[in-house]
C-alpha cells in the first residue's frame, strides 16, 4: 500500500513498492554504534548518491575485513592471522605486557606511541553487577603468559573507572611476586586547564606531585 | 615501524604491521555523514566483533543496493528500475505532483503518509551563491511533466529556508496559468509549545489563523 496514517520515525518503511533492499540496508546500518534510524537513512542516501565512488568500495572492503579479521590467539588483538601483527613482530620487546580492556584501547595506546612491548586484551572488566568474573575475561591467559614468557613488567592501562580500577587491583594481586606491576600515571591531562578539571583529578595530581 | 612520536587523531594509522585493510575500511566509513574518524573506528571495531552476524550481511546488502539502486528517469526518486516504485504504481494519482528538494524529503513525506499522488525530486535548490540555476535542477523536467501529464495541482513541499522559498517562488512563477500551485501550510508544529517556538513561526501562524 505504501500508506500509513499513524507513523513514527523508528520502524516505518519508507516506500512500500520497491524499497525492501534499501530498507534492509538502513536497518543494518542503524545497528552500528553512533547511528540511529535517522542518521542511518541519511548515511544510506549519501551512499546511494555516491554508489560508484564510495558505496561499492566500502562494501568490498567490508567483506574483505569480515572474511580476514580474527582475534590473535595470544593477546586478543585483531589481526589477519593466528598471531596479530604485534605478537608476530620481532621488533616488539617480549618482557613487557600492556594490559588493556578492549582493542580500541590498544589502538589508542598505539596511536600515542612510545610503548615498545606487547599487549594483552582482557575483553572487558570484572563486574559484580554484570556477573563478569576472571574466567570470563582473558585474565587466566594473562597469568599463564606471565609464567611462560619471560615477562618482567605488566603495565595496567585500564580505564580510570570503578570497574577498571577493580580489575587492576585484582590483576596486581594475582601477579604479586611474579613480576613488576605498574599502571598509567594519573594527573592533569596535557593541555588541560585546572579550572575545567574535576576535583578527583586535581586531588590525584596533587597527591602524585613530583619535584621539578 | 608502528610508532610515531607526534600523533593526531585524524590520519594516524592504528598499527602498522597488518592493519592496512582495517585502516582502509575506517577511512571509507569516516566519509559517511555523521561519522568522523573516531566514530568510524568505533563502528568498525563493533562490526569486526560481530563479523558473522552483522558485518557480512551489511557488506552483502550494501553491494546489492550499490548494484541495483538507480534514479527514476521521471521523478528522480531512487528505485531499482527505470521507473521508481511510486511512478510505476497504478495506485498513485497522476494529476498531483509533490515537488521536494531531495530524496530524503520524499521519504519524509511518505513516512507522514496522506499524499496519494506522485513526486518530483529537484535535486537541490536555486542558489545564487553556489551558482545553481534552474537548468542544474530538475525544474525544466518538472515543467515538461506538467505539460505532458494531466497535472492539475503541483504541491511545493520545499524546506522553509531562504533558498527553498526562493525556489518555490521561481517554480510557482513558471507554472502560473498551467496548473494550481500550492505549498505546505506554515504554522505551529503538532506538539509544539509556543514558548519554545521562534518568532517567525508564531507570526506566520498568527497571519494564517483560521476559524475553529
Amino acid at each position: 500500500m505504501g500508506f500509513r496514517l499513524i507513523s513514527n520515525c523508528r520502524s516505518e518503511p519508507i516506500v512500500g513498492e520497491d524499497r525492501q533492499d534499501i530498507e534492509a540496508l538502513i536497518d543494518l546500518m542503524a545497528r552500528l554504534p553512533g547511528l540511529g534510524p535517522r542518521s542511518a537513512r541519511r548515511a544510506v542516501l549519501h551512499l546511494i548518491k555516491k554508489r560508484g565512488r564510495l558505496m561499492s568500495p566500502l562494501a568490498t572492503q567490508m567483506q574483505l575485513v569480515a572474511d580476514t579479521a580474527r582475534e590473535c590467539i595470544t593477546c586478543g588483538n585483531i589481526g589477519t592471522g593466528d598471531l596479530c601483527g604485534i605478537c608476530a613482530s620481532e621488533k616488539r620487546a617480549i618482557g613487557e605486557i600492556c594490559v588493556v580492556e578492549d582493542v580500541s584501547d590498544l589502538w589508542a595506546m598505539e596511536r600515542a606511541g612510545g610503548f615498545k612491548g606487547r599487549y594483552h586484551v582482557l575483553g572487558g572488566t570484572l563486574s559484580a553487577l554484570d556477573a563478569v568474573g576472571p574466567e570470563d575475561l582473558r585474565i587466566p591467559a594473562l597469568i599463564q603468559r606471565v609464567m611462560d614468557e619471560q615477562v618482567h613488567e605488566v603495565i595496567l592501562a585500564l580505564n580510570a573507572t570503578v570497574d577498571g580500577q577493580t580489575t587492576a587491583h585484582y590483576i596486581s594481586d594475582e601477579l604479586a611476586g611474579r613480576c613488576a606491576v605498574t599502571s598509567l600515571a594519573q594527573g592533569v591531562p596535557i593541555g588541560g586547564e585546572l579550572d575545567y578539571l574535576d576535583d578527583g583529578t586535581i586531588s590525584a595530581a596533587l597527591k602524585a606531585r613530583k619535584s621539578v
